[in-house]
């Protein structure tokens, strides 16, 4: 079974706008083995639309139009998929009167215009919609001589998601004699992408009924697993089993089992252990405080931290000796140690990070160039220190130095 | 001259990665009169890909193909176009060479399968590919009684880019007399978008000819302009008169008329008035510094700032009087002037910024209810408080305080 999402709108055609529903349509349509074909973006013209909606009633069996829901003149999606299928439209006086009420709770005045949105395809369900005036619309129909499931969903995210899972994806599981699909998202820290690779590979080359999908970001690689079964049960099986496998041979790189992010994971592990944690960064400049307190609870174990740029400040906040500062230089091992030892004290916490580096464009010299990075992580014992030359502009080498700075802590704490 | 976008690969077709080459390539397109009418993604198979080709071919007039120029089996764009158009290709004696060459620099043996890579439309120029060894290639031929502009473009951000602009646009430029098109981005801060479009719609409805559109934010709304006119200066004009009058009409919450972003805008302010400042933040963690300190040359104005979670380091670091947060609680008025005060003394800074509030999903209270955060201002004379209750989840409320924070340091800097 394979689908065609159509998404229309004139503003998904300019430079500002792009069509994100469409992702998250397709996680839901796979995991019932729906695999989606093609995706087509069409502004409000009525020539356009029709052809669109003949082109995918061609060759898609299930198609999903996406927003021209609405009450204006530009809101052509009812009549123009009426059109391509040759069926006409019925007003329908429940919708009519929901419309009303709708309206009558917002003491507001209801336009005349609104009317059209309780006009629904001859044989279709209309699917209410909780968040909107638009409701949407279910229809299985035949054309050509082929079976087609055609859905008319409103186009804002907040709309379209929950009358699509509640909605749809009962109706489409009713419908499917089809396999089951599940999945999995690994997600590894500071690997390089050919070197997770060659380890990955050697596991997942082994389950040719799953597929692997990797994508590798700043610091940090993403393997999406995809297997298909009779049941999800079966099918979550065998994913698991590869999960599994990878999770044992990516050791210690891999973080995450379950799509969390770093900064959640450590954000576990320093609440599971009871330890709090402050931050002294540089080049940073926040950002790897803003990532530990972008978590909801962070305040259990984040105490607070100081964002040092001058000299004067690593000495005021983070007690960093300003000898070590003349003799080693601002960006060095020792100053990265010293932040680190300094911000714990300071703040009393059992975890000090202290991160100092060059993120650039401006600051590089030959013997101190732009994207290195001194990490440092103090627990009251003993201080390490990760020196890393970081490729990419400002703002890839302060990412890769956060990362780099979550994923010491993290691996302190797992082990 | 409409223009279809052919986006290529099987990876655009799964839950993970969408085509964002196309807001790029519209952009573009856009400033020589040439509008994107339909964009299309569609997967590495043959009779999918030739079949969605002979559609382009059949209602757009520029034709852009993105992806599928590789050496491996999936790579197929080259001859599904050749198969559409019902052409041959010829293999390019000059591209096998090229290939060769870029092998031998990097020390590895060519496989056979790159060759194919040297496969040309017949009639089609080539388009060399600085950043890969995929080149594109530009052809200009009939279909159906009409002319077509077709252009094969590899799929890397990094390589459509530059052979787009610089191989692509000239040739689009020469051929084409249509008009030209002018844009500007102008963002105006913590402004409501029916209070926004209230102002905004009395002055630019008066120009019918020139597009506007307005797209909202948290905290932030962009208005785009985008005329028309017979030369590149005549439809400058036109979209400089109205951006001058949207100026002064949207004044004081117009912050940029060039798109610059809030922090940016801060720099420029901070750097010519030479000024210093510092931040004291708690529910906001580290983003405002974050924000300011990603702007390169930052270290000219921004010393230093402390993240102030805990009560305690509220004093520690920021001299807040604990007496203050016994009496009025963390999250007050006082507290927030205070915090900027202490900082910006602790730190020797002109300004000092205090940011406290709760950012939730816990934490809230029937008197102090998530998203409620004070924002304040010290510059040693006196000290701006600004109290406001923001909508939305964590992520939401923290972004929101943020933009309050900075506009107020440009509301001062500006004035």
């Amino acid at each position: 079974v394979n689908a065609e999402i159509i998404a229309i709108g004139s503003e998904l055609l300019t430079p500002f706008r792009s069509d994100t529903n469409s992702l998250y349509l397709t996680d839901r349509l796979n995991t019932l083995g729906i695999e989606v074909e093609f995706k087509t973006v069409v502004g409000d013209v009525r020539e356009h639309l029709v052809n669109a909606a003949r082109i995918a009633f061609g060759r898609a069996d299930v198609i999903l139009f996406m927003g021209g829901l609405g009450p204006t003149e530009d809101d052509l999606t009812r009549e123009c998929v009426a059109e391509a299928l040759g069926i006409a439209l019925r007003r329908d006086s429940g919708l009519v009167g929901e419309l009303y009420k709708w309206f009558a709770a917002r003491r507001y005045k209801m336009p005349e215009s609104n009317l059209k949105q309780a006009d629904v395809l001859i044989g279709a369900v209309p699917l209410p919609n909780a968040n909107g005036t638009a409701p949407g619309q279910w229809l299985e129909t035949e054309w050509a001589g082929r079976k087609l499931v055609i859905m008319l969903l409103p186009g804002p995210p907040r709309e379209v998601k929950p009358i699509f899972d509640e909605q749809c994806m009962p109706r489409l599981k009713a419908l499917g004699a089809g396999e089951q699909i599940a999945t999995r998202v690994l997600k590894v820290a500071m690997m390089g992408e050919s070197a997770c690779d060659e380890i990955a590979s050697k596991v997942y080359k082994k389950y040719r009924d799953i597929q692997t999908t990797i994508l590798a970001g700043a610091g940090e690689i993403q393997l999406h697993l995809r297997g298909r079964g009779k049941t999800l049960e079966a099918a979550k099986a065998k994913v698991d089993k590869l999960a599994d496998e990878l999770e044992d041979a990516l050791e210690p790189h891999l973080f995450s089992t379950a799509g969390e992010s770093l900064e959640q994971i450590v954000g576990y592990y320093l609440d599971m252990r009871g330890q709090t944690i402050a931050t002294a960064e540089s080049c940073t400049g926040g950002l790897v405080a803003e990532r530990l307190t972008s978590v909801a609870g962070s305040s259990r174990y984040f105490l607070g931290g100081a964002i040092v740029y001058s000299n004067e400040l690593k000495s005021q906040f983070a007690d960093v000796p300003e000898s070590l500062v003349k003799t080693h230089g601002a960006v060095s091992s020792e100053v990265a140690k010293a932040m680190a030892e300094g911000i714990r004290k300071r703040c009393g916490a059992q975890l000090g990070v202290g991160v100092t580096g060059i993120a650039g464009p401006g600051g590089g010299t030959d013997e101190k160039p732009v994207g290195l990075v001194f990490h440092a992580l103090a627990d009251g014992k003993r201080t390490e220190v990760v020196q890393r030359n970081f490729p990419g502009d400002r703002e890839r080498v302060r990412w890769y130095a956060s990362q780099q700075a979550l994923d010491m802590v993290r691996r302190k704490l797992s082990s």
